[in-house]
């Protein structure tokens, strides 16, 4: 069982490319297999589409001469972190050169006054904060997988924290780019705000690639909370536990976290991570601020569920206790995934206006207990945005195109909700087929009127975000 | 004494052109004399520059309408909401049509639940709050005159609360907007956060008129906090205050405003609304949250500021007592200009990483302290963002060349800085000659592509933000 990849030519390398590049580049370019095929996938369940060739990175002036390279000769160019994307983004649909970033790893300046950290695109979350560990901040943007802020950046990530800290649009100071035809640019400077031209830092964040290969990243950093605790609570169904939040963030409570997931996630993540939470509906919640705002905000979370039905407060004072959990809500997908011994997942994405949270949920569920597979609901409840796991037989083929059509429809539904197709994970191949319904004709061909601007020979990552008829 | 305006070419505008308009619009167009130079300037020291025609549009129809027309014929269209801007935004430096968006002016939609509301560009920040009064939410931003969304929008605006609440690149969720071509799109959904293609909200947002016609917003409100209060504190030198800003916000106190006045802007607020704050460099906070957050938050900062030599700690805890001392804030340019009657001002407006901020001020202040001119500073030091406010005899030209040469040294110094020429007022014309400093000829050249993508026959607001030579 595989996803469909829509029918793209793979271009023709000129004779002669790849040598040139073997040759500069020396053992840091390969053309084995193995390599190529580590790089010709992500996360996704797309089967593996192999570039022709692997670049791995090490200077701004190797992306340089990579891009220069890749742009006179009209090869297809893919800018890869850690291969944590979930869509498709970093299959060489087209073939050509996947240029590895990850070797470029360094945290270059961390200035602790203005909250800001530069660091090069390869350098993961974990790597941030391990570096940040002496300074009292730290970088709270957390999609769950250990991505690298090159690519978060690209993908426009959030994850379990954006509900206070926002996601990396929010985070995103400047970026340093490298341009389709080898130029270098910053996009901004370190000043928390300006008005001094175009927002090209926001239009390089979420462009998956597709509008230039960021090479540095310059985020904003944030005090470590004095105080933390976490606490769960059940409720009798989803509405309930969706009203509870909706009133928690309309009296202004600045929850930290606030996790939804489903019984069948609970009973997953129980049985994964050793727990024994109550297999219901739950929140899980985390406060930040001082002792004092700590045990007011869980106190008023705890008045608020209370009215709603909220059933228990259960609390995760300790630092160990905490980490357990979250680490258990970050495994939930691991966990979903062992409810089917031997299955491969679909995962979507969608994010709604809060107001439609429990609609959208509700309307979803009834459609999925149909469903010939198992699934699981968790989700960052707080921004409206949610996941269905699929749980699908690879050996039934039938499972994956029942999977596509609860999804499509799970899309539609969100859109029509006033919602996206995709609220973190971002376009690749696999949202394509919404951008049409979601932006509309006219606001497409604006974007691919920038994505001709800015890359002419549609060289980055081609045959990504914007559908077929788009792309020029 | 006036400021130069570079020589650029009114476009002729072709025969029957003005006819059509007028016919079609009837009295909602006018050529008066009246009319065209109250909307061929805003608040910046510029001389007016007459468009040939004014359109006030009642929907979004009349802007497609007027959109097509201008770009059938190559007439320069200049978006006017209310005339605040203060760089020469909307001067029509090619004449043509000037569209007055103050007429949409409904408050079309107000989500309470999501925390957006959506309006017509038209709406003034004051209005959308006083349609909020019943729900218990507010919009925060607060650049001190009362702007449209549409214009802050344009512009990027901020304030004396971005430091708690962003600026409007955070708070702009999504914007209709009428392409140069006369097409209507929509930038985004209600959605909190998407991943789902290029984002056109922020490209939009800070664009001056020059990609697109903002005609409806839809922004982010927040709940009224259920406590307030305000403090004053004087310190003996601006360091001190800095250092306190510094060690407030990586305590991470969430300070709603930290306003930061020199003793001569105090001396001239004291004269003009009538207070009798003590004659310092001085700090004026507000804090937001629950009652006990709020004394919590308070007592944190009357420590840190006890340790950097800060001199009192005055409160202003009743609501009429904080309004009269915000006002007093907003009223600081209007005091200003008293402390030397009949005179003109140039106002700056720079933004630096918080940790240069202390430096940029004493060096700027070494210098104006030599000038021939009295002036004021007051600066959203939060935000590392202030403004220098010169007070210019008009009859005395020797004068506004000199504050041009202080005002291009003071920018100079911020970008050398890592900061930026304009933290919120833009750039319109004044600020066009530090764009390639700030951004490099690489970047700005990115910049004009996405302008010749998006309005390839360069009608909308054309002169604007990209200096001369990057203008198609």
């Amino acid at each position: 069982m595989n996803a469909p990849v829509m029918a793209q030519v793979r271009r023709t390398i000129p004779e002669g490319f790849l040598d040139v590049l073997a040759q500069y580049f020396g053992d840091r370019c390969s053309m084995a297999e193995a390599v190529r095929d580590h790089h010709g996938r992500d996360e996704s369940p797309y089967p593996p589409m192999l570039p022709d060739a692997v670049v791995f990175a090490q200077t701004v002036e190797d992306v340089v001469w990579v891009a220069r390279h890749c742009h006179q000769h009209g090869v297809a160019l893919i800018p890869y972190g850690v291969g944590s994307s979930l869509e498709g983004h970093l299959l060489a649909i087209q073939g050509g050169v996947s240029l590895d970033l990850s070797g470029m790893n360094r945290v270059l300046k961390v200035h602790p006054e203005d909250l800001t950290a530069t660091v090069q695109a390869g350098v993961t979350r974990k790597q941030l904060n391990e570096a940040l560990r002496d300074t009292g901040l730290f970088f709270p943007i957390d999609p769950g997988a250990d991505a690298s802020l090159g690519g978060m950046s690209a993908t426009r990530a959030s994850g379990t924290n954006a509900v206070r800290y926002g996601t990396m649009r929010e985070n995103v100071m400047s970026l340093k780019v490298v341009t389709a035809d080898g130029r270098v640019i910053e996009t901004a400077n370190r000043a928390r705000k300006s008005s001094a031209g175009y927002d090209l830092t926001r239009l390089f964040v979420g462009s998956e690639g597709t509008l230039g290969i960021i090479v540095e990243v310059t985020v904003r950093l944030y005090p470590l909370p004095e105080a933390v605790s976490a606490a769960i609570c059940n409720f009798p169904d989803l509405d309930a536990a969706v009203r509870s939040v909706i009133e928690i963030i309309q009296m202004g409570v600045p929850v930290a976290r606030v996790e939804f997931m489903d019984a069948s996630a609970v009973r997953a993540t129980n049985r994964y991570s050793h727990l024994s939470l109550k297999e219901t509906p739950l929140l899980l919640f985390e406060f930040h601020g001082s002792p004092a705002s700590v045990r007011e905000q869980a106190g008023q979370v705890q008045d608020i569920t209370h009215e709603h039905g909220g059933m228990d407060f259960e609390w995760a004072e300790q630092p160990e206790d905490r980490s357990r959990l979250w680490a258990a809500r970050h495994d939930a997908y691991f966990a979903g995934l062992q409810l089917r011994p031997g299955c491969r997942s679909s995962t979507t994405d969608v994010c709604v206006p809060i107001s439609r949270l429990a609609e959208c949920v509700v309307q979803t569920v009834q459609e999925m207990d149909q469903a010939s597979f198992p699934y699981t609901i968790v989700g960052h409840v707080g921004d409206g945005n949610f996941h269905v796991l699929m749980l699908l037989d690879p050996d039934k083929p039938d499972e994956w195109a029942e999977s596509e059509q609860l999804n499509h429809r799970l899309v539609e539904r969100a859109i029509a909700m006033e919602g996206t197709c995709t609220g973190e994970h971002g376009v690749g191949l696999h949202k394509q087929g919404f951008m049409l319904t979601e932006h509309g004709q006219d606001a497409l061909d604006l974007m691919a009127a920038v994505k001709t601007a800015m890359d002419p020979k549609n060289i980055l990552n081609p045959g990504k975000v914007l559908p077929g008829a788009f792309a020029h």
